[in-house]
This record gives structure tokens, sequence and C-alpha cells, in this order.
């Protein structure tokens, strides 16, 4: 066990390269875990409860921030079909390697409640002045501009004027149908694998799962095409999908997200970028949009 | 379960765009399955016995093709390791969600055999006239140019002369202490999760996952530092890892591989930079390496 892909220890050498981040430009890259930690309380928001849904699985809880931002039609949809117990008993019936995990409920006892069963599609939106956007610098293979809108991985296209979020683990879409509007949120899929960025604005991406990722990429995978479980009794039951803010506060986790548009980010991003230290031999001096983690934490530690 | 995120079948319908690829201009881009079924016998090549290694686990058999080309030391040095055996009762130690499986020796009562425990390291390759390169025409946010080389994921700096194996999904390599030459194959992992395309130069990559990676993919998560077990006992078993070439041709899986300069891996690539179809309302009319799945089909099957 001595030899580890990437090791914790950051001991003190003199970098080969001094680059463009002028305060670690005499000590080794700082982690991620140690710029969160030295994050001021400013560069962080609390996810708001009513933004943020809870996917209770057998082992346990996905937790998912949804991006009104971006799919205000769905986000309010999803919110009121959980508020209708319409996913209490709902079932994760895809699980394909590299590419996603889905679910849905395939015996709606309780109905939709004030949801709807499809959507205009919310495949992009405007490239406004009101939309936050951090931009990354450098070249993606698939957008003109990438970077992250309040926490959301997203690109843009300045000369269209449109914007989206981009498929990156973890992602939270709404499956659909041939028609460009027929999904709207009663079936959802996240990212387990590769991005699969040529997905992007051709589905409508709803939010990010911010916690628990791993108890969806770890299931089994299904063995039917498009790795769909075979039979019935593979499905891996959804206890409930539960919007946070209805829960009393002592039930809840509260979270707190970095700002991707504070200094602390952007030191995380050139941290990506540009890493010196004992064990990294060749800075790539470049990421991509998928490549940053964005920090989150239970609110208020550190 | 009708609303599928992405379906199998492929109505005929009028394409909005006629793009580059006249020959399916006319009529639905084609699945990677029907180009693959297409592909005359001339654009696969048989998996060389001798450049295969089978790891065999608790819930079956990933098979990795190693890259002599590009780490023919390490890749000389794996397959000592394993005719010595040493790899018997090795152990998968650590699971980082959306990163690595990593395996290990931790007790090598065999030894070594004619292997070695560290070698110099073999992070990257002249780009000569020797090295088969099938240029991707789309930007990468990390190398100059990206292809494929021979099946395996790629990149090159015609500047700098010099051209590696790229992080993609199911890519293998060697892990290592902080010292560049600290690795050598006794220790391996595999990448399950983002493209870690920063980690390009710094490890030396030694093969891809042909078949099984799903295997790994799925297993339980490490709750350690970085993803290591912490309990002995969650470490998942390994019966040995094996040259292909030296068991019997009845107990061999014969695998081709398409030629990835081959007519046929064109049109793969082009088919996934510009997909029209009844489902996808937007072409990206990109495609990045680590999202071209080189087909792999059991020897002459079509």
């Amino acid at each position: 066990m001595s030899r580890w892909l990437a090791p914790t220890t950051f001991l003190l050498l003199a970098p080969l390269l001094i680059a463009a981040a002028p305060t670690d430009a005499l000590k080794n890259t700082p982690s991620a875990a140690e710029i969160a930690a030295a994050a001021p309380a400013s560069d962080w928001r609390a996810i708001d409860p009513e933004d943020t849904v809870y996917l209770d699985l057998p082992k346990g809880r996905v937790i998912i921030e949804l991006a009104p931002a971006f799919a205000p039609n769905h986000v309010a949809n999803i919110k009121a079909l959980a508020r209708a117990r319409y996913f209490d008993g709902a079932y994760v019936v895809r699980v394909q390697d590299n590419y996603v995990v889905q679910w849905s409920q395939p015996d709606a006892k309780l109905g939709l409640g004030a949801g709807k069963a499809t959507l205009k599609a919310e495949f992009d939106r405007p490239n406004g002045a009101d939309l936050p956007f951090a931009p990354l610098p450098d070249p993606d293979t698939y957008a003109a501009q990438t970077g992250f809108s309040d926490g959301f991985p997203a690109a843009r296209d300045p000369a269209q004027g449109r914007a989206w979020l981009a498929h990156c683990y973890g992602m939270v879409g709404a499956g659909r149908d041939n028609d460009a509007d027929s999904g709207g949120g009663a079936e959802l899929y996240a990212v387990i694998g590769n991005p699969p960025r040529n997905l992007d604005r051709n589905v409508t991406l709803v939010g990010r799962v911010v916690q628990g990722i791993e108890l969806m990429s770890a299931m089994p995978r299904g063995t039917g095409d498009l790795g769909f479980y075979e039979h019935p009794e593979e499905r891996i039951p959804i206890k409930a999908i539960t919007v946070a803010a209805d829960l009393p506060p002592a039930q809840r986790v509260d979270l707190d997200t970095m700002r991707t548009g504070s200094a602390s980010f952007a030191r995380l991003v050139e941290a990506r970028r540009n890493r010196h230290d004992d064990w990294y031999k060749h800075a790539s001096g470049h990421v991509d949009v998928c490549s940053v983690k964005v920090p989150v934490r239970v609110h208020g530690s550190n």
C-alpha cells in the first residue's frame, strides 16, 4: 500500500515553474481542502432548502440542488411532484455503466398532484446579464465558453446569446422520449461516468448532486439494453423524494457551497490548472469544466 | 418506463442539418453497433494475447490490453510479475468515487520473479513517424492534439515531439510514490470516473480495459482517505492476473478491436460528432477523445 496515486501529504519544495498564482508561487499548490478551509464566510452561500430535494435510498440519502435559474418550470414541477408524494415507491430502473443512473415511477398510485407529466423543454436559456457566469480560461471541445453559474457547471455561446448547464459527473436531468417536450421531471437521471456532453442542449438539466452520488454510482449495472434492469426485483427502491424545506429544520442537512464567483473559487481553479507539489511532475496548465469539483460543506463548518 | 434518455430505435426522418458525412447525409446517423456491424474484416485487428492480461475477480473477469508502444518496460514488467504469480492473492485496496480503482499485493509471498519493484517512468514517448495516430478534428482542453493510436486514446504535442496516452475511462496506469521512477506496475489503477486528464504525463499508463470495467466501477467505495478501504475485510480479492497467451487457446477470450485508423472508425467519430436522429435535437458538432468508445468484439463476430 505504499504507492499512492496521489498523496495527501504536501511537503515543501521549490516549484519548477512559477505560475500565475502569486500567493502560492513560493510554496506547494494548496489542496482543495486547504483552499476551502481558508475561504472566508463570504465566499460561501447556503444552499436554499427550497431548491433542495432529498432522494432516500435503502443505503442512504442523495442530496440534489435544483437549478431554477436554468430550468424554472422543471424545478417547480419536480417540487410539485415530490409534494404530491409522486416519487414515493419509485425505483432506480436503469444503471448504465459510464453513463447514467435513471429512476422513474412505474406505478404512480398517488397521481401527479399539482405536477405535470410533461413540460416544454428548457434545454438552454438567454445568456443575459442577470446570469452569474465565472468563465474558465481554457478551450472546451464542445462550447464557445464554459464556466460556473452560481455553483453549476455551465456553458454559453455569446454569439447565439444562449447559456446552458453542462453534463458533468453528478448532474441531474429529465429523461424524455423523442419529442423535445416529452420530459418534465417525472423521470430523472444522474450522470455517473465520462461527461456525456453531446447531451448538452438535448435534455433539460435540472440540478446537481451535492451529496451521496457514490450511492448511485456504485449501484449494480443493469444487464438489459441501455443498462435497464431486466428483472423487476433488481430495481432499487426509492423511499421518497422530499423537498428539504418541507422538513423541520432539525431534520435537514444544511449545506454550504463555495461561491463560484469568489476569490477562493478562482484560487481553486488555478490550483487545478497548475499544480506543483512533490507528486506532480507536469502541471497540465489547463482545466475543463467537468474537472473542477465545487466544494460543498456542512453549513458553517470549516 | 416510457421515457428513455436515448432510444435504441432509429426511425427514418429528414435531418434538420446535412452534415459532413456524405454517406449518412440522407438518413439517420448510424449507431456505433450499426457501424461495427458494417465494418469489413480489414477494419478490425485481433488483440494480441501476448499483450493481454486477465484480472480475475470474484464476480468475473476484467480484460486489459497492454500498450507496449507507449510503455514497453512497464508492459514487460507487468507480464513478468504476472508470470511469477506475483498478483495471485492481490487485492483491490482503493475505490475512490469518480476517480480510480487501485489494486496491489500487500503480502507478496511469492516474490517478484523476473519482475522489478520499480522502473524508470514512461510518461510519454517520441512522436515519431512509427507511431500510428488518427487525430480528432476538435480542440482539446489539455493537449495540442488528441486522437487514437492503434486503439488507445492518446495525445501529442508536435512542437515538443512527444506523445502520450490519455487518462480516459477504463485506462490502466501504474501507481507511484512521489518519485517519478517509483512506479513499475506492481501496483495498478483503472479510471472509473471523469477523465483525470491532469494526470497525463504524470503517471505511466500501461493499457486499457477492453472488457469488464463495470466489475470495477460498481465496487463499493472506500470510506478512508482517497477512497482506501479502511478495514482489510473490505478489500476485494484478485484471484490472479494471467497473460492470455499463457492459457490454452480454448481458455482465452479472443477479442477484436476496431482499427482506429480505418474508414469505419472515422465514420464512428463523425457519427459521434454530428448525430441526427429522432431523439437528438442538437448535434454537438464536436467530440473529445474520451467520448469515443473504440468498438471491441469477440473475434470474428459481427
